[in-house]
């Protein structure tokens, strides 16, 4: 069996949605890249997460083809696909259908940038989708889904680096990170930010985003050369 | 003793109201009925979870009379009775007052379709009743709850094979599926519709219904002949 | 030492409160009285739930005597004594400052009955006090709370009988029941059919009450002498 | 090792924040002061709390140089100092991204006195500070903060003896208290009466605070010299 320690990783990263409160049932999937071999680590489609262990992750090509597995890999996979493709820095991709970002998804709004526990994992406002055409539905359904998060990034003129999540329309959130516990972590804030913003809109219908100098001191507090957050 | 096993597996399905968060002390109930028998198995009423057990379960006929057991059945039973009489291929029935979900009934609005999540297990809105007269209330108002029900997606020109839930107006949520745990699996995600629904609202008043090639896409991957989610 | 069962009872009672979510620290109390010997025991106050044991719950008389105890009362004992002394039926008083309540509380508004949830335990809109005022506050201020509930339900028309609770203005809601047991259950659902009248107004800013024939069906499905949910 | 004692209380503090729901991951430390050393003892930055321990906490100066510890101190460290050098009598302090204080922290809004379980803790609204400058943010911010919640308080013409905590604006709250253990029970309380006030305004959007003299009546209950909540 190949690929055993990225197995227990990916299989560990898809029991913690359920104990993050992210998913219900089958609701979400984590995956993760080998980047030497170009495999990727996926949860098998449809199976209650009591019943996942590390050997039957399913390992695909980026294509996906099976390489090794018994079961189908999850239906999101060439999703997953398509970002490992398109952002060569990334190491995991996670999917839920979490509450409060589901919310935004539906409600086809960008998160705003409100306050600092925003600013600490992402840089300005998390983006929501186009919603996919007839078109891109019926032929391959779960790549254009890829096709539109990558195209919602540079839209905006931003970068997966810098934003690790946006909101697919009528549907809910991907997280990326440099490993699947990252791309996991992200999902986490991402839900927690999205409840934060509510609440805020709620206490006032005309609040207003943070200024720039607050988000950019933030980030670069924890992220870049001068980082000074966490240890070393 | 008869019927052991489905003893158990509505026992199970009963207590697993309470461990999903959608019922206080003994504000729910499950049913499975034995098609070949003719035999409902139910809750009995108003016996608190922890004191369930599956040889307290009361088993009924269609009519609602006692076949074996030493307690009454649930005071909805004849609710469950009508659905299984209207819908022959259902196995179990479930009535709870899950907070969001009875949040809808109470205003008195279907829950519209907003996203995959919903269109995963409901094809299209899911429909609250009307009232029931006075006259329905006093005279055999459980089985009217049940006539109502069926009314109501007849209305809509809908199926119970499609939309296995509806509100009941001013009470709470009825769901069913092919086995007990199916018509549970529908409560949960009825309940969690519901709430997604209500954030969406929330964060965008003018929201619109998600369109109807991605409701046929999501709902057509779960179900039907052309379905590829899942395992086989 | 005296009334050893009630001591039990009313301590098992007081920490049932956090297992149920309705209050955090100390913020809440549970008593009861024995009608012979016309003495109330009551949760001391300021301890912590953890810290509780039945031998140091508080015996008083309904001046609020300490019969026997080393710890000083709950500072709320007036309030209930009052409530003891009005209402000859009840046998157990409770307060505390569960969220959703509080919400309705502070913002001055009854309950209105919504549905089903709400009339299988209280008959009509849950009721919100008067401010008290600068003198009632200066001037024996817990026993004037209770003077206060007591107006309020009869200024309604109402009966303590059928409502078994009123929220206390900028304050929060007291409950009482036949037995200690039973007005921490009047508790329970007065939170939970908040949350649900808040969902609904959310939902459905014009939510008109349920029709009274539905309250006089489902109220009376569980209570007098016709009732019929539940056993014998 | 110095300071053992203080070190653990420290730690238990720490870890409590998770316990109470008030933090995720790292988003949160409570430090506290040794006044005869003029030390204090504080959370290493951006550990887990899992992976915390008394002997991990981290001891510095009042000026941020560290006396004892292999870990950086959180981040947060010179707000929690400027907090100990103002206001002498306290002797811990908290900080957390606690949701619904945030959301108020974000909305850019003081929490108004809507009721009793505000009035027990804090003397009036809970104020948000004003944002701070560019050029704050960008010269010794921490330190700031720290400053900007002080001034807040000092034009409110408060008190932090009769207000422990403040909201700062686009981030979330600070709370104090006489021991680590009092500010950390302050920061429950700020977050409970945050999602009360909340609920007050959508249930009515012209709640009006509470009486002054309801206000003083509950707060001296509790506090001061006449105060007779509580044992002794």
């Amino acid at each position: 069996m190949i690929l055993e320690e990225l197995r227990k990783r990916v299989y560990a990263a898809n029991v913690s949605l359920p104990e993050y409160g992210l998913v219900k049932f089958t609701w979400g999937n984590v995956s993760a890249i080998d980047r030497e071999l170009g495999y990727v680590v996926i949860k098998p489609s449809g199976v209650e997460y009591h019943n996942l262990r590390p050997d039957n992750m399913v390992i695909t090509d980026l294509e996906g083809k099976v390489i090794e597995g018994e079961l189908n890999p999850s239906s999101d996979l060439m999703t997953h696909s398509e970002l490992y493709k398109a952002y060569p820095e990334i190491g995991g991709v996670v999917h839920t259908h979490s509450t409060e970002a589901v919310g935004w998804a539906q409600a086809g709004r960008d998160i705003p940038f409100y306050g600092t526990t925003h600013a600490d994992y992402f840089y300005g406002g998390i983006p929501v989708a186009r919603s996919l055409t007839a078109g891109e539905i019926h032929s391959d359904y779960e790549r254009k889904t890829g096709t539109v998060i990558i195209e919602t990034l540079r839209e905006r003129g931003s970068s997966y680096k810098v934003v690790p999540g946006v909101l697919v329309r009528h549907h809910g959130p991907f997280t990326w990170g440099k490993t699947p516990e990252e791309a996991v972590y992200h999902s986490v804030v991402l839900e927690e930010v999205a409840r934060m913003a509510r609440l805020t809109e709620q206490l006032n219908p005309k609040a207003e985003e943070a200024p720039t100098y607050l988000l950019d001191k933030h980030y670069l507090r924890k992220h870049g050369s001068a980082a000074y957050y966490g240890q070393k």
